[in-house]
Order: C-alpha cells, then sequence, then structure tokens
C-alpha cells in the first residue's frame, strides 16, 4: 500500500468490518454503497470515498461483493493472523478482557497475566497462571508479544508501560486513566471508559436541563 | 449557555477535566495554556480557543486557575451530581463494571443488575441483587434510573435497548458489538472493545511489515 491512509478512515474500518460482518450471517451476497450507507448512517459517499482508499471493491449497479469487501478489510486491519497478548493487572478489568470472547475470533491471544498482588500469584485465569510483575521482562523476552494491556491502576501505569516497551513491546492497548507517554515508534490505543460515561451524562443532563 | 459546542470539544472536556484533576492532585495552582498543551500534546491554541467556548477562564498573563477550571468543566459536564444507572448483562465485562470504582467518584451509581440467566438471580455482586431482565421495566417504573448499560451479548442489545428507552431511559452506555437504533432523544455512547482493539493491531501490523 503506497497510500498513506487517513486516521480517520482507519478509525472507520472495524466499522465497515462488522456491518459485513452482520450482513454475511445474513446470507447477503452483495450490498449497494446506497444500502449501506442506510443500515450504518453514514453517507453513500462516505463510504464510496473510505472503500476506494483500498482501491475500490465496487462495481457500478452491481455493488460490492460482501465476503470479498470484508476479507480484504480484514486484511488491511491485519486480521487473520494470531496477536499474542499480555494483560498486566488482574483486577476486574482485567479479568473481564481474560474472558473476553468477542476477540478471540479474530486472533487475539491472551498468553500471559500478570499483576503484582503476592495473593494471586499461581492463580490460573481462564487456564493461564498469574504471574508476578517482576516476571514480565523475563516472560517477554521468551516469548513473542505483540500487545501489551494495561489494567493496572493510574499510579501503576508509567512503569508498567515502561515494563513493556522496554522489552519490545510495540503495541499498548490502554485501559489506565492516565495518558501514556512512549517512543514513536510504540502505538497506544486508549479506552477510557470514566470519560465515555462523562460524554454520554454530558448529554444527557443537558437533555434533563430542557437546554 | 446559549450558545452550541461542537462535539470535538466536548469529547475533549473530559480529558481536560483528567489532566487538571492531576494537576490539583500535586498542589498545582495555576497553568499557562502552553504548559497545559505540553502536558496534554495539544496545542496551547487548541486549548484557549476549546476553553473559550465556556466564556474562558483564563487571564493573560496568570493562566488559568486550575480548581476554577476544573470546577466549571465539572459542571459543564453535568457532574457534581448522582446519575443512577443499571446494567444488563452481569457477564464478565458487567461485572467488572460493577466493580469498578473508577466512577463512582464521578456520581455514577449501580442502583440495579440484571441478567436474563436464571441461575444468577438474586445472586449479590457488590451490595445488589441480580435481578431477571422481565423486571426491568417495573424496576424502571419504581426508580429514576438515568443510565441504562448494556452488557449483554450483541443479540439481546435490541430487546435491551427497548425495553430501557420504552421504560423511559434516555441514556444508553453501549458495550454491546452493535450499534442501537433509538429515538432522537436518547443517547448512546458506545465502547466497541473489539474495534477498539482492531485499530491497534492496524497500526501494529503495517509498522511490522516496515510499511
Amino acid at each position: 500500500m503506497d497510500k498513506k491512509i487517513s486516521k480517520a478512515v482507519i478509525n472507520r474500518l472495524p466499522r465497515y468490518y462488522r456491518y459485513l460482518g452482520t450482513l454475511e450471517d445474513e446470507n447477503v451476497e452483495r450490498i449497494s454503497s446506497s444500502e449501506l450507507s442506510e443500515r450504518m448512517h453514514v453517507t453513500a459517499s462516505q463510504i464510496r470515498q473510505d472503500l476506494n482508499n483500498f482501491g475500490g471493491f465496487g462495481q457500478q449497479g452491481y455493488g460490492y461483493n460482501v465476503s470479498y469487501l470484508r476479507a480484504e478489510i480484514a486484511k488491511i486491519l491485519g486480521l487473520g493472523r494470531t496477536y499474542n497478548m499480555v494483560i498486566v493487572g488482574a483486577g476486574n478489568i482485567g479479568r473481564a478482557l481474560i474472558h473476553y470472547r468477542g476477540i478471540e475470533k479474530y486472533g487475539y491471544r491472551v498468553i500471559g497475566i500478570f499483576d503484582n498482588d503476592p495473593s494471586m500469584k499461581g492463580e490460573v485465569i481462564d487456564g493461564t497462571a498469574v504471574q508476578m510483575v517482576d516476571e514480565l521482562a523475563e516472560f517477554i523476552a521468551n516469548h513473542k508479544v505483540d500487545i501489551g494491556v494495561l489494567t493496572v491502576p493510574k499510579e501503576g501505569a508509567k512503569d508498567v508501560a515502561k515494563a513493556l516497551t522496554e522489552s519490545g513491546v510495540k503495541a499498548l492497548w490502554n485501559f489506565t486513566h492516565t495518558d501514556l507517554e512512549v517512543g514513536k515508534d510504540v502505538f497506544v490505543e486508549n479506552v477510557h471508559l470514566s470519560e465515555s460515561l462523562m460524554r454520554l451524562s454530558y448529554n444527557f443532563s443537558r437533555y434533563e436541563s430542557g437546554e
């Protein structure tokens, strides 16, 4: 791929992928940009423009081949391979992610769970024993770890990010209530739950006050 | 507030709120837009522009009063009051949210937990007994419910959204792997975890392949 694809387009791709999966489940073989537009509440021209970034998979008067388009988007998203993840922080959110089956089918695999609470040491969660954070560097040295998931309290975030990136992990999925400072070659995707909730209550409270 | 504030600004406010909280914890009393800019990796002019939307809390040559600015943003975000939430779906993500202490301090309070698994009926999680989904409408009729949290499998999302909104709930925090179709007076905030993860692996896989 020569062309630089904008971040906005990339951000929308997983949603296309999800809708196309639903269409596949419904045995829909082809779909026009206007039908897809109606389903996704995105303009048809936006859809055509987005998908043109990848060479355009549509045919005039025929629409998009659902399975083909989905497979192409999967390739672009880097799916269809396995990503090894370690989860650092075996609290509630960490445990929920370990049990979260929704991501396994896309190739995301939890190969290690770490915490700094000695009482958890050796506890087996979904077939994986909890290790201590001070064993993290050695584990990464001996295993291919693609993604580090941070589900520790805010106070521990900096040290965990440091330990992961110094061991060579290039992708961090950050659930901590803070932004991580990392090198330019490290990718961070944030899930800030309380910020998400605040956006919701902002809209709700304005609605309630009649604004 | 007369002026319509853009969604982009609103989306950034919780982050300002978080940074100002950290500054308060560090006993910082005032901060210039350029210092805040450096911390937040946002341009100083962006910060000034954003905060001007709310009447501008800064003073030339003095900077922003951290506590005052934070309190004002809290007001705008509709914090400082209690939001009653019900969680529908007592699976892993639902349970993690019930235990999630990060949001309690902002006034978000879980007052009901629902599931359709009869084996969970009456199970007490963090002091709240699980009720069955068919009891949801009656519960909402008898309690003030501000926010409905959907942590059910995708297949059940539509029915749960319908049950919540028909009972008058106007704000939905959606963790299901689908988009909800709701009326214009209902606010939905989505947390699509697998899409977040796909954005991360997209960047990572391109990095790995040297693109």
